[in-house]
């Protein structure tokens, strides 16, 4: 850690700064500048709040050397993580898992077609929401319970692995009864509490990128998963909020290429809230693949123009269908096999 | 609602969407323009999900014409709302409400000497967080439920109401037992499951603006709690993230003079987290009143260099005592009284 | 053009935004809503100012429909067009453009070497700054004719055509003699007197999109060089900016896939620029050939640790050679051919 | 400037890096850490491109201690700069200077009829536009020399000072000839060829904040004028481009708080194009002065409903007037006098 001083800093207040992290278990280096003194700060700044030492009187700047993240960094685990989400299917390593279906779980029949279009076109996993954020209090809100049981059902039917979001804490029960991967949306990103709860868990938890988080944010996000105990963390880009309207989101797909440096935990891209147009999903989930991603999170809908949630970026049956015979050859050349 | 259609569209489509908009309750009035086909189509969209129609094959846009949100608009409510949060302390009006205290309870004494600067000061309301939403799971996360007996103590000794924050569901009754206004973080600004439940008490909340949100998906997170019965809700700008770096975050003060515009609810303003430099709060906090700000929400620690959260952007009491001296004019140019 | 008007209009204000409408050329709609009027518009706003008329008493929005730019606009010219750069090399067809050089020239040295570099691995065009825009005055501001003269050299030694930046309009004649393509930096995406003259020009223009430019507002851009009577204009995707610091730009891949589906006008992406880390270019590359790049526009450094500018993102010669071989499959898959 | 290097660091990579630095002119502070070796390196980085240092093998990060501009900072210049516009109005100092006009010169009985509002409602020095940026190439463009020459007379006429935007270099000598203050707007902060050029006269330049500048690229762009000896800088904040539509900029007047302590330069503050929006300028100027702005730069015009350009956020005359009257009780709180 490095603390940049004052030009005018007085000499008691020099002098309680270097108290202050002599007594927090630092040892100083300082440096004496051109314009000022500068403090080099061995020891582990995880463990404190450095930002308290900002306020000390006489400290212009503190700046942070190592990633606040411990658990989630690559340096603490240089091999990637590999979860095993069922015999035979694991994500981290060789293959490339695809994880279809629509945005929310609408009806029985919706959610059963819609499973059937995902594991005939060679998906490995189903998605769908029974419990829905949405920005109106007015909009459909999810099936809820209703919603659990028909993709209990869908995985019955198809044997394909549930991916489902957890909205509430007192829901997370009934959700982990249901989700072979527990999902955790943007905007609960730092629900802390949540973060917390499925950390005690022993379940896979896909969570994904806040729309206004940065990496480090996101990552600090899988540290409280992962300080829990729980060490099955899937992290997902699902595009971030930026100037650009033309776009739902910006997909961001370098943060997977620099995530895949930083962490070891495998990342998997939503390319249908990334474009929110379902006209750009085929070609930014092929991106995706070349960009070091280990799974993709894919909108289909039986019928999208039918859709009570995200229609417009939903692939229907046959562009899912094809899109999944054009991902091979891509996955082909990145090294993954689908 | 307008419809934008493609150029190229079908017959089959075009009588599809018309169809689906008849069915929804819209009458329509279909536009022949140079390129296109534009479709009014008048009717209440606020009950149904119009992103759903932008998926029908053929509609190129969808356009609301009306704001999403009804309860919280002041075309709905023409006179700005009062709050009154106790006998002879009222927001919306014309008195300026001070909310002021340090951003965590760290102890019983930093509590109740902060309690005794911000009363002393003339100060309004005392605001101090017993829990913390942190950003890393190693940070200190609040003394929780004895914070909360702090702030009791404090509110007997001083007299002064308590603004303090929910952060999980399960702890909304700890903290409505406590709080006078129950503060929603910015972070929590979309959990939908904790606004709805605030919006069944009928105590005051304060809703601070998501780091990343729109001014319309403000006033949305305040229509879930307005839409169950909830009408006492108080808004908060504390800044947004941009990418300017050189401030914490970038204090939306255009937003603060737009919502009063657009929204009957009173809007207060927090200087200290919407700039997290101590030496921009006093300017940030009187501009704030010049936009129209109907509250502050200030920082103040007996001693910043000791805080254990946000010390950087915290007054210490003399700064802050000034400040209000400061303050009192300006609200009085403003055409408000402290 | 659609007007929605105040719910509150009077009579005259209505009467007045008619007329005035009318007087513009437009045939009106009027659609008389649930809460407020609206006006379709029918028309051509292209060629005026549509947001005066947002200035009308009256008016609360004015919702234009069609896309402001027409000579950039696929509707204008379905077909993607293709540029000749020379014999045999053609961008916007089958063929993956690889423009590749170091980001300044710095020496006569150093540009060979370079030169060679891309020329042995496969590179199809020399790209090198001249002229270099500097944050700072003191920074190395570039070898300006002294760096075009190499380029001239360099292109003579190698047989590889020149893409360089001009950088102010007094230089333009002399960048124009030497370069093959004429580079407008990102700051100078909207220096439409700049934009203007290479529109007078019968050479390629490669158009970089500004760091905070939307993806209307750099078609717009484009709009202006095509205006002049130059078309042969190719986007260039360069990064945005955002919230992120943890790469030095947000690579903005989905405006690529968007930008193919707007306009016929070729695009290339600067993977260098756009996540500024040497680690993430070959990852970068790769996928913005899969999101439908026709080129690629890449740093190469003989000595990426001795470079007077960005040399963190620039690949060195083996790096460069090895992501040439990566790439072909790549780009077979992406049916194209390097 | 402290130099990070990486975890595995050969021997060689790091004396590398020590012997490139010590070429440099830099005294080395080595300081070995728990998981790597920082240097702390101790000269004058500004005369260097310190990022070149980032590609070294074995650095992982450069952290700059010092600012890098120099001659802008209140450090090298404590006191504020005054500028002295014409005898008795001067800018830096007590008084509050008002600038306000129409945004572009329409035609000489719309400028002079402005101008006659702007002087008696007790506006200081006029604006407008005579070369004018517009994003379309179908926009109008400014009457230019026209314009220039109407500004002329509206300047005898009412004995107003001219301030007035230079759009190109060539056009400098021509607008330098009319303008008192020479406007760079913000689409040319980083045009560092005007900049130069600029620079090299002397006569006060208004240097407008680019829409997605960082404060300290701002200040950089003021040192590119500094540098070459101008010393009559007037910064303007204008609004920069976030996520937020509602508004047409994000006003940031957290940066005009900021820049009064990094910088000794006057600041004026733009609440018309911040904004975007008629209804929120009042609110916003005067949020400005409590900020700390020097100054003010209000769009004024005849009529704006018949504006070519921006009327949506121009003031009519009454509104104007109306707004100076307001601004005398807040300028007095603030210190200053109008």
């Amino acid at each position: 850690m490095i603390i940049v001083t004052r030009k005018d800093i007085s000499k008691e207040d020099y002098v309680r700064i270097e108290r202050r992290l002599t007594e927090l278990g630092f040892k100083l280096h300082p440096i004496v500048g051109v314009e000022r003194i500068v403090i080099g700060a061995i020891g582990d700044r995880r463990t404190i709040d450095v930002q308290s030492l900002a306020s000390l009187p006489g400290v212009e700047q503190v700046i942070p050397i190592l990633h606040p993240y411990k658990l989630a960094s690559r340096e603490a685990k240089p091999e990637g993580t590999r979860i095993l989400i069922r015999p035979g299917l694991e994500i981290g390593g060789r293959q490339l898992l695809i994880m279809a279906g629509p945005c929310a779980v609408e009806s029985r029949e919706q959610l059963l077609e819609a499973a059937q279009v995902v594991a005939a076109a060679g998906g490995d996993i189903l998605r769908g929401g029974a419990y829905k954020p949405r920005t109106s209090p007015y909009s459909f809100q999810g099936l809820q319970e209703e919603g659990l049981r028909f993709l209990s059902e869908a995985r019955a039917v198809t044997g394909l692995p549930v991916v489902t979001e957890v909205l509430n804490l007192p829901d997370l029960d009934r959700v982990a009864e249901v989700a072979d991967i527990i999902q955790i949306g943007a905007r609960n990103m730092q629900n802390f509490g949540l973060l917390r709860a499925v950390g005690r868990l022993r379940r896979p938890v896909l969570l994904k990128r806040g729309l206004a988080a940065t990496v480090e944010e996101w990552l600090m996000a899988a540290e409280y998963i992962l300080s829990e105990g729980n060490d099955q963390v899937i992290l997902c880009e699902r595009g971030i909020r930026t100037f650009e309207t033309a776009t739902r989101n910006t997909l961001d797909l370098s943060a997977v290429a620099l995530v895949k440096t930083l962490s070891h935990l495998p990342v998997v891209v939503d390319p249908s809230h990334g474009t929110g147009r379902r006209a750009l999903v085929p070609a930014m989930a092929k991106a995706a693949v070349m960009a070091g991603a280990d799974g993709l999170l894919i909108e289909v809908h039986p019928n999208p123009a039918e859709a009570l949630s995200d229609g417009e970026q939903s692939l229907d049956p046959s562009q899912f269908t094809r899109l999944m015979e054009e991902l091979a050859p891509v996955a082909e050349v990145a090294g993954r096999s689908l």
